[in-house]
């Protein structure tokens, strides 16, 4: 029967700097990375947690990671930033991008920070935390290569960009954190299981033709579609207007054209924005009246009993706090991807890592 | 037959203007709604046209506006202003609120503006647009009374809040511009029309049960759902966060509790951001980036032959181009609305401003 194990996170974070740094990069970028992936087991967006791991390491053995690129800022006013990222992981990207987000808008009340020729870095949502704790609203998107269809067009013409905004509140920030494709493809799995026509509107097969067969094709093969169409459509050209275009960075096909291989070369482009609060009314002022609201969500009448308005990241909130208190979860087979990645680097296995094992 | 006229734009927001001062709007004031309502009308979106001036002399009637009002600065800095609109019409408080967005982000490169107790400024990419104009990119959105479910919810919950972003190109600016409800009410007529259920999760009904029946209840009862559910969703509270939450406004039931009459009481809130390309960018590259972008998505691969991809904003341009030379087209109904409200206001009806009438 498969285990779930929980771990304790600090170890755990510990643990994955370790691989990182066993595989040639630095302690410091080692460590980002870590905490990044750990943060999004933490949050229940295991999609994103460690698992990448393995796909992280095959990016620099590849090439479309530079374990030891050095990012650096080759447009700077007080209020903007452009960084080269020079291949160099999402992370380290995004730890001096939010970095300089976050100096230049306490110094000047806001700031523009973008970034070209990065990497993957997660979940949009976990930069913005960081800015969100300077009681600043923060406003972060990538781009990403095509995966997503248009309305009427036959294949993917554009990246599944994601949007993340973030809003302090008092102890419990708002935290949205979407792409804009109907459905993510891990979800594909569940109608296969249950043997279940897909929604319409929902994917293309790999022939570009409007398919509701969770069969049609192979599992990767699946296009997206864009939530409302011409909305998420509009919303991942406009992610990519402040991402590659503003950072003289990639664009949709830029990114990958026909027969690219990704784990070679996967030049990402990000957007960081950062509002201090400060400069429109006082901060404790705007987190009560974010409080306020969250509470009149909770309130709202539902249509059965029992069920209530998350507020949005709420989900997320609830599992980072259970994560805390339990430890994070982990699959048994996403332990055993750790430990083989550790084996590889020379690595010993820690004890205590790995707390208590529960059948799943 | 019902007819349609070809209207020569210059004559018809002169007309309109004069329609707005003579029920005791200043001048300046009055030209500014003009001409918001004027070139939606000219963009194709006829829902937020001349159409409006019934409904904004209604609520000058009953007190949500009021003509003398005089937008007020109640706080700022380089990059950041709070206006108080004291309730004047919301294209006066957004005329102030985009010259302080674009006169700050020119100095300063980035800005931030928003507004509190305005009223319904038509479509939030008519200023985007004009944002966009100076070499910037534009992001507006505003707050609506409460008119979108949460999912899960009974009730409407949050305003079916519009997000606009408008990206400058050389002579076709990208212009996003939508929101967060899955269907349009006015397509709710379409559905009775053709006695047709609606897609599942595009309404609920008075009661707040889901509805596929476009004859459940009247028109207005129905209750729209957000595109893709917690996206809309979340993508409305964000814009309640940069709105209502940072200017110190009304949000979501604040504006509209229970029994509350919109045409007395409207204080609506926005969000205007601007962004100069030159703080990036030679502004002069990133607009043929754009039209590189925008030759790309129209050479995509389509399902069906003599379709293409819209760049967003393109359908909305391609009319502006055609009501520039042929002139605005205006249905009969909203050429006599305009000639009684002229009436009430004891002008007489100039000539020329109803142009070529055709049969539709």
């Amino acid at each position: 029967m498969p285990k779930n194990y929980l771990c304790d996170a600090r170890a755990l974070t510990k643990f994955c700097t370790d691989i990182f740094a066993g595989f040639g990069f630095g302690r410091a970028d080692a460590e980002a990375i870590a905490n990044q992936l750990v943060i999004a087991d933490m949050r229940g967006m295991a999609s994103h947690g460690v698992v990448r791991t393995d796909m992280y390491l095959t990016h620099a053995r590849k090439g479309a990671i530079d374990p030891a690129a050095v990012p650096e800022i080759v447009r700077e006013t007080p209020v903007t930033a452009v960084i080269d990222g020079h291949k160099a992981a999402g992370a380290v990207v995004s730890e001096l991008a939010v970095k300089l987000a976050r100096e230049k808008a306490e110094a000047s009340g806001i700031a523009v920070v973008v970034a070209r020729n990065s990497n993957h870095h997660g979940t949009c949502g976990y930069w913005g935390t960081k800015i969100a704790q300077d009681d600043m609203l923060a406003f972060v998107t990538s781009n990403t290569p095509p995966f997503l269809a248009a309305p009427v067009s036959k294949g993917p013409v554009i990246g599944n960009n994601p949007i993340s905004v973030v809003v302090p509140a008092n102890g419990r920030d708002m935290c949205l954190d979407i792409s804009n494709g109907v459905m993510a493809f891990g979800k594909i799995h569940e109608y296969r299981r249950l043997n279940k026509p897909f929604p319409a509107n929902a994917w293309l097969d790999r022939e570009g033709n409007p398919t509701v067969d969770p069969f049609a094709n192979e599992f990767l093969e699946f296009i997206s579609l864009p939530v409302g169409m011409h909305k998420g459509f509009g919303l991942a050209v406009m992610a990519e207007a402040v991402t590659s275009m503003l950072s003289g960075g990639e664009v949709a096909a830029e990114i990958a054209p026909p027969g690219a291989d990704l784990e070679e070369n996967n030049p990402t482009c990000h957007c960081f924005v950062a509002i201090k609060l400060a400069g429109f009314l006082e901060p404790a002022a705007y987190r009560a009246k974010v409080d306020r609201f969250i509470d009149y969500l909770h309130e709202a009448a539902v249509q059965k009993e029992g069920d209530y308005v998350y507020y949005p990241g709420e989900i997320e909130n609830i599992a980072y706090e259970q994560s805390l208190k339990q430890g994070v979860p982990l699959p048994e087979n996403i332990k055993e991807l750790l430990c083989k990645k550790a084996e590889e680097a020379g690595l010993s296995i820690p004890e205590g890592v790995f707390g208590k094992a529960l059948d799943v």
